[in-house]
């Protein structure tokens, strides 16, 4: 079945290297190696490394057989990237060997191309010619043609018109014409199939699939590159399924904008609906922590900024911006491209030109018109070990969404505090049902009780019905990140459209008098129709040091918490009624400590719970949760302040502050007001007070503690004994 | 009761600095802080900036009232640190404060000291004066002298000799004699004594407090400093409570070692016994794995080079020795200590003398005369990433033992792949009781079944008596660390009296034709009188892949393996009974794979459990075991590799070798002999041969698998199929 080691070796007459027509090169035809800076050179090694391994096995071209992870797959992958970095290679070295390596390569596929139908391993409505889905097909075009693009100018004219005709013209033949269905969608498979259409039409010189590419197959502009651009990413650069996939969909949006800037600056491409494109990247980088993208819908959570889509990303956008915090990016990355991007960017890093990255507090609103809800970033301090608090405000953001409306994680430290599970899957490994998502994905990582949002009588949001969920949005009531109280509030009242729950949630970092660290005030209202259930979970990472409330303890035997909806996987450890003078609880994680107190609302219970019952596979991590629960009543209050404190360093034995430096905290309503009171142990008391009155010049008084106060706007931080104690 | 600032001002004639009588100064009185070396430079900063801050609270020393933890105790600690920085301070910089500021303490001292008698919160038969306990006034002297030692010229005669007498010959008097039954022990808090008595006795140029801390108070030898170096050490310079508990006891031994170096010459200590302490030193360091000290016995796991008796122990003996290692120990401390050897450690750092230090395998003897068993320690590779696996076959170790004979841990690729617990405490943790060990340590930590060990009819090593498990060892068999194969076997047949139990364990590291990285072969072969129901957990890290076998798994509902001995911490998750075909169980960690697979012997089943059950206060890790139990029967034979393989990169979403590479693992016994036989799923076979027997010239000879074999000597690694496959 499998043609190994079709060695095709044509003679060619060795051609002087001379730059593609349309092809504007800044690379020479070869840099002297010692030209090269540290990055870009570095870089022509590893390549070097990957394509002569390649050329010693010779021009391997098998027929497509095997769905994805099979060996036809991988080695039709392993083949695009040869063919993209071997070009790159010889634009870099001057080295005819590798052009002739990629001829080579892409004459096997000029013979095997016309022969292809639907690909055998076909598994869904998309197949592919190459590998079971078309997606695939349209990742190998926009490699290939870069790296033919570097080498086809060097070509006879026989070999030139054969692989312009059987390889590249039927292929985006193939993505744009038999997979139009694929090809018209706004969608990040259909950005792909484009970026590979319109890429070989500007090599090709051939307008008309430049034009197919940019306005969709039937040129009129409702579909296509541009207005992907459009209705993929909100106005503020973010992406509706979610850093992870953010990441994924961003590559080929910036490579092949750069290939248009090139061949057609008078588009304008990246100045395109206000710099979308460079928005995006920008935003994409925002949406992590020490590097990490924040793991919500299904991500996997060991995804970081090392990856290939963002060495194009930060090279493109270097090289069309000059932004210095990008060599930030880069430095750290210690990788970048072998274009002229990334020879570029090492060239500036290498002339100490980077200044750090600057990571702030952001709103990123979603949806095309930005009124999809948002993802609120609040960030204190800088660097590798600041706090940041990531307020879950969005769209369900497709297939790929969780039911988790309102749901937040918390990073302090350099850990995730309080934690998103992300996907349930082990990525290619093929043991955990062949690397894909794994059951316990739907059973668990998409549930709302696996996220720290709330549940109302044991359901998910929407039921668990994406298609109800699609179609509704939180809506992000207010944003601020002042010096001293950073905040944002959403609020959703379509969760739950059996039981009429509206929901409204404040999480902030409020800076307390007397505490070296701002607190996290987490305020969340609900009421809806009838009696219900209200469990509020907290997926905190740490061992417990203490709980304030004494806990009635599954010692010798646990039992799971409930029976369906993420419920079956929950071990319960014990159950408590906490009163107002001992509700909280005490962890440690990465030699700091945590304190998590909450206003004991009528009729709260607490279960504290680890995940993993109900997982016959070890699919599942066990981690640990603290489940508030409020039963009965059409309304809840749940007020929680998370504190980070203290120090505990094993290696010189020294700890200080391991106990909570909050003495009490308190929820006040008034007039429709909210308060929150957090009196610390030295006596000095800081509260949150919220209006929920979005006019900002609007003034409000109301009376704490005895004392008039009076603030503007929508929320404010009032130091109730003055700032000074 | 306390003294709160109480500054003594005495007016003292500005005396210029001139060196000590008898102390052989190489730091001048004052350097120039340019020509001091980076890490010494830094090292002054810290100190200035606590002494710095002291010398602004003032001269406070309270009448002592609390115990470890407490004000008083905290601020006597904070006293001697003072001192002693104090005074390194004044040599350094020449700056008069630093000399009035240890002045003016000691004065305090002096006025305090002779005033007290037995401490209020003493604990213990051993009180101290200053502390709760006697051990605490050891170190304060220990410290203070040097400090003293320093600044001690620069005093007026009246001050020198109301602080020679009120403090310090008190304080040596109370050590030496008032105290004389800790004094006269062999015991580390001895170590500590002698070393403040000695090191007293030498400034004051006192003979007979010298004498008495080298030869004990009697002066006979039978105890003191050195009989305590003949005693405490084996000859290969492990101390038997093991390694956290050595890099402990190691300062005073070596600090007092450095004063008699200085004063005494000729007594040539550092080559006393064959250099035993520098042995110790050395071994100290080898204890480790990434700089973290093999955590067995009651050891806490974040423990590493990084502590102030390391910086200690590593300056000295680099001053010593010049062994340009423990320069790249230093480098990676990043600390060294304030005295001529730190200069001088300092300056040879910067002058780029380290070499890396040479960690390697070894074995180390136990007990003073080196026949009390064993540490054999097995490292293959190099760096951060090597792989290392630990036997211990070591003595009880005394009251911080544990009841582990013949236990392992392997760490490969940065991390802890088969662990050993360590000790159930949170070190200065006020709500874990205190900071002291906890319940857990006796009733999990310290039993049997929470390490690597056999278990017999559910009963710990030595019942769990300490008495009695100190009256026995383990006898090392044989050790070798070849190219393609390493080997420790040890036996022990007095861990079960009652049921007459021989345990003889072969642990190795071994080449298999094939595989990329050595396997670990574990073979333990048991036998005893009647029926008796076999143990063997391994305690591993990591997340399941996937078991060969199918698992009877508790799904909703964990009940508990048993009612004591450690059993009754351990959750039940599954339970299952292996083939040969499928008795393999694979998990991941760190981005790699590790296969645990055995030999399926007669009436074998598995339990898959983790830690955590009857832990009423969250005091416990949850850590995941498999435990190998043969039920019935006089013997057992458990016969397993664990197998380190493939690769998991989610950042490139690269995964290669999931799978374990070996199709079978056998066990065949013929004449006594033990073979056990590794085939890679490509077809060749590898044997581990043990002929038991001691005689390294002796030839063996065998059939396996229908093929003539032969060997020399107690155990070989067999290639069946020869090298090249």
């Amino acid at each position: 079945m499998i043609r190994r080691a079709l060695i095709v070796s044509l003679a060619l007459a060795g051609c002087a290297p001379v730059h593609a027509r349309q092809a504007p090169a800044s690379l020479p035809p070869a840099l002297p190696a010692a030209d090269l800076p540290p990055l870009f050179a570095a870089e022509v090694e590893d390549a070097r490394s990957f394509v002569d391994a390649m050329m010693e096995r010779g021009v391997v071209v098998p027929v497509p057989r095997d769905p994805g992870g099979g060996y036809t797959h991988e080695q039709h992958k392993r083949n695009y990237k040869a063919i993209y970095l071997g070009g790159q290679l010889y634009r870099v070295t001057g080295q005819q060997a590798y052009a002739d390596y990629v001829r080579d390569l892409l004459l096997a596929y000029a013979e095997l191309y016309p022969t292809l139908g639907d690909h055998p391993a076909r598994a869904n409505q998309n197949p592919g010619r190459l590998f079971w889905q078309v997606l695939n097909d349209a990742v190998w075009l926009v490699h290939s043609v870069q790296g033919y693009g570097d080498i086809r100018d060097t070509l006879s004219e026989a070999d030139r018109q054969l692989i312009d005709d059987q390889v590249f013209r039927r292929a985006a033949q193939f993505l744009s014409v038999d997979s139009q269905a694929t090809f018209d969608r706004i969608h990040n498979h259909a950005t792909w199939a484009a970026a590979g259409v319109g890429m070989t039409g500007y090599l090709l010189g051939d307008d008309d699939l430049v034009e197919r590419a940019l306005m969709g197959s039937d040129k009129s502009g409702t579909t296509g590159f541009l207005r992907q651009t459009e209705l993929l990413f909100s106005p503020d650069g973010y992406y509706t399924e979610g850093p992870y996939y953010q990441r994924y969909a961003l590559m080929p949006f910036m490579v092949f904008a750069d290939v248009i800037a090139k061949h057609d600056p008078d588009r304008h491409i990246f100045q395109w609906r206000d710099g979308i494109l460079l928005k995006a990247l920008q935003t994409t980088i925002q949406l992590t922590y020490d590097g990490y993208f924040f793991p919500f819908n299904d991500a996997l959570r060991d995804k970081s900024l090392n990856t290939d889509e963002l060495y194009h990303g930060v090279a493109i956008a270097y090289a069309e911006t000059e932004d210095s915090g990008l060599l930030d990016i880069a430095r750290s990355q210690g990788r970048t491209i072998l274009t002229d991007d990334g020879l570029k960017l090492a060239r500036d890093l290498a002339a100490g030109k980077a200044r750090p990255f600057p990571f702030r507090s952001l709103l990123l609103s979603d949806g095309p018109e930005g009124d999809q809800g948002a993802v609120a970033i609040l960030r204190h301090g800088e660097g590798d070990g600041h706090m940041a608090l990531v307020a879950k405000n969005t769209s369900q953001g497709m297939g790929h969404g969780h039911f988790d409306k309102l749901s937040w994680q918390l990073y302090d430290n350099g850990h995730e505090i309080v934690r998103d599970y992300g996907a349930a899957r082990f990525l290619n490994i093929v043991a955990k049902e062949g690397g894909r998502y794994l059951p316990e994905n739907e059973s668990w990582a998409k549930q709302t009780i696996a996220h720290n949002a709330l549940v109302i009588n044991g359901e998910s949001h929407f039921g668990g019905d994406q298609k109800l969920a699609d179609l509704h949005a939180p809506q992000q009531l207010y944003y601020d990140a002042g010096a001293d109280l950073q905040i944002s509030t959403a609020t959703i009242d379509s969760a739950y459209p059996e039981h009429g729950v509206t929901m409204t949630r404040s999480l902030a970092l409020l800076d307390v008098a007397g505490l070296d660290a701002p607190v996290v005030i987490d305020l969340l209202n609900a009421s809806g129709n009838g009696s219900l259930t209200y469990d509020l979970p907290l997926h905190y990472t740490g061992q417990i040091m203490e709980t304030g409330f004494p806990v009635s303890r599954n010692l010798a035997e646990r039992p799971v918490l409930g029976e369906a909806n993420g419920y079956q996987h929950i071990w319960v450890d014990g159950t408590a009624t906490p009163t107002a003078d001992n509700a909280f609880m005490t962890w440690i994680l990465g030699g700091r400590f945590y304190t998590y107190r909450f206003v004991p609302q009528d009729s709260l219970s607490v279960i504290l719970g680890e995940s993993g019952a109900n997982d016959p596979h070890f699919n599942l991590r066990r981690e640990p949760m603290i489940i508030q629960r409020k039963s009965g009543g059409t309304a809840a209050s749940f007020v929680s302040v998370l504190e980070s404190h203290g120090l505990y360093d094993g290696a010189a034995e020294e700890t200080v502050g391991s106990r909570s430096q909050i003495a009490s905290l308190r929820h006040e309503t008034r007039d429709g007001y909210d308060f929150v009171i957090v009196e610390t142990t030295s006596g000095t008391r800081t509260a949150l007070a919220l209006s929920y009155d979005r006019d900002p010049t609007k003034t409000h008084n109301a009376k704490i503690d005895g004392t008039d106060v009076r603030w503007t706007g929508f929320a404010a931080r009032i130091a109730l004994d003055g700032e000074n104690d």
